[in-house]
């Protein structure tokens, strides 16, 4: 596998990067343990890049409204309508991860009705995934499903917001063929002690 | 029409903005006259004001490639698909200016495949638009298609990226139901000399 | 622009026409100050221009019952959801002029529920759009929401023959490729005083 | 079934029509044995009867081009796909009878790729699908493929027009729920001697 | 007609048939009269034979529950949305002979909607066609929505599966291009005394 | 999650059970070391049981032609098209296992075409997605295709069955909310030696 191209354009060398990009691709290796293919992928452009991750961390990242699992769950869910191989396999452990539950991803990415979710999930859910597939249709009774299992306005941002860029990154990652890194596949998958 | 509410959210005030993201505003209502409407939209959520932005200006601003006219198109092609009425409206306005032509917008908008493009426009397009709408079956065919009217790599990622970019745009626009300005419907209307 | 075809198919020379296809050209000429190509484009076939224009007339023209504005609703809102270009362009100029509302056009032509409508006008577009799209699955709820705001049978039977006769003519413009005159993307755009 | 309504609106008295819809209506149940009962549906708005039917003999009665059989293949692919009751009903008898073949209705209906056509009825009926389903996508090369099998640019007229008259036809019955006679389900089965 | 193969596949010579195979397909001439196409198509392959044939009888001629009728209803409305030409002919004709109802087999395969059937009868088709368009957002509501009708669970049960099977069945027939015998199109035609 | 429901309908006990239905479940106990729980659901009803899987082991078990892994592949690419849950996460593991590649099941399941295959099983896959989603379609190109890469007419009908059996599978588990046991989501996860 390891002769397989991360990504249908040639990543950048590590050495030319600027400083400030090498140095958030070291963050995340440190943190992570390797490097996830997106990151090198879109280095190839490091104004684009800068910008990603900026709006990345601006909703993935923030302190409180949603938890962090439930924005994974976002990621998740519309990637995987969205067909994305590295959206899923590379959320898909993260959701693992922050939801300490090994089944979780496969559910969601494949089918969120279905999966082992609260009544707010899939409230929160229902709304993602009409911004994914039709949000020209969006209008005030989804706003008040949210409202009517809990969620702020702000948090009807975050989720919008959440869908939304990812629809984008779904987009980069199926036109460029960005491959996830096989690390993700096992990640978050040992049982809950 | 001037109590219509510019979005579902209510804008910040702006005295109360970041200084960058008030300079921000202030530098693009300079350039047009007024300040359109995406701008305090977003401003209430400075971080994703600067990356959205940013990242705007990465694709749509840099020197070099594609002209501003075709960068344009593809943004009024793929919004006109997403029922977007923010970015039709508004930058159907700029394409109009941007190509000197006060047809074009209208015409890409309702069904690219009629409109008075060239073959190379032609070809741009199509790839945007299976981007926007099925960007997981975008295969060698679909990048060989550009190479042959005479596009570059570097070109092909940026209709990629710019599509990828405005189906994240349109959702929010959409799922926030953000009202283009007034003017932007009469910009750039006046025949060609 | 000029030398840009009207339609895929040629349009017979005006002094060959029959007499009474002539004058109702003639007609529309004086009252527009142009002729609109549809009228060029399908006075190949008199017989069929004939039943064309008696159908359209009865439908649009007829007195009582739905406003002038409201039919041209009717038919840019189902034009933009069949990406018909003609349509589009020309009945957006009409329902520029009868609404006396420069933006109405593009609202209803590219997102019909985020338009500056009444709950009444809604309730009329819902119906209509759903004979363009999915007319095998209208049932009595359908006519139902439309009692509900007002709207009678006769204008029920209206909203679903303008809807259907669009269907036709969206068909036959996209078909022959029927270019509007260019005239219409500036009619009726000037602000209301 | 005799006391099923044959449309959810309201037949007119045939001794209230108007002298020439009334004779017109004479006219088909002298032909047929009984009168259809779109004509009687449609009779309640005599200019839109008069202009319905101009429409449908100058497109279905007219003398050269298409063969009778040909064009009722159209309808009945057409109407297939947009789930019309009456039309898949009355024209599959018309085109039993036209075509001298009790089985070619059902298998039009059904599904045209798999009916016992020939390679000439093929290509005609994959443009009259694409009028009826895609038109905005129609281009060049959907009208080199009726050349090649040695269609006129009026023939190709006559196949686009007829889809679209029948994509209206099928709103207007489907909205309606214009019932087919009971007669139509029998007609034209009979085996060919 | 006689010439036209019944299968894309050559089915077996009759007397290489496994005994059990070839009985089955006796029986069922003697009771039909004639050899459906679908036993001599499958007929190919005696274990896939056995299967399909014990599963179809399984569900489609075990004693209680729903009536024969109302299975044959489930299957002509799936199978022409799925647009098998096998199945619509062949168990519309077993629909008309069980419901002893000429017209109710073309009803229901063109738009089961304007079908004359009752509430229940409605319900349970609205039921079969979920399952065999969208079967994974089948929810509470969907079950609850037959209870409401008198179904009970094993009824439910029967709906989904007699679905599904011809879900499969569709697939096959599709797939293999079977073609109905010339006999189906007359069966149980003639008018009710 | 012990206490989740296996199905939507209550399962018999196993006690109750017919012989044959019991020795078929505890012989696949035996082999995979638990009970899937498609066994239990479908053991409600005996002769459908028997029929499934006698299907399922004429088409999945048999001797030469496709090999296991291929087969599993159609499985999981159609499966994961029909968002079944169930199908996708059980038949992935098998996938993992027979192809001794810990990757390939997420990859087939949310993108067959960026997925690590060879050419001969992405025509493969082709077909059996056409089956799945459009096999009105099909004709004689898609069975051409199979050709070009190797395949025999007995390999084609191979995948159509498979895909076909799998598009009832998928309806059974959907609609009756048949839950993956736990202990397939690692299976064959370990990366090969």
């Amino acid at each position: 596998m390891s002769n397989t191209p991360i990504s249908r354009f040639e990543p950048p060398r590590l050495a030319e990067l600027p400083k400030d990009v090498a140095e958030r691709i070291a963050k995340v290796q440190e943190k992570s343990g390797f490097v996830p293919n997106v990151f090198l992928a879109l280095a190839r452009r490091p104004d684009e890049f800068r910008a990603f991750f900026a709006y990345h961390d601006a909703l993935m990242e923030k302190p409180g409204g949603l938890t962090k699992a439930e924005r994974e769950m976002i990621v998740v869910a519309t990637s995987g309508l969205n067909h994305c191989h590295y959206c899923v396999v590379a959320h898909g452990a993260i959701l693992r991860i922050r939801a300490k539950n090994p089944l979780i991803a496969d559910q969601v990415a494949i089918n969120p009705r279905k999966a082992d979710l609260t009544p707010r999930e899939h409230a929160m859910l229902d709304f993602a995934v009409k911004v994914a597939e039709r949000s020209h249709e969006i209008d005030d009774a989804d706003y008040a499903a949210l409202w009517d299992r809990g969620f702020t306005d702000d948090e009807a941002w975050d989720i919008a917001a959440i869908a939304a860029m990812f629809a984008m990154s779904n987009r980069l990652a199926n036109a460029f063929s960005i491959r996830p890194n096989d690390e993700f596949h096992m990640m978050g998958r040992e049982p809950r002690p």
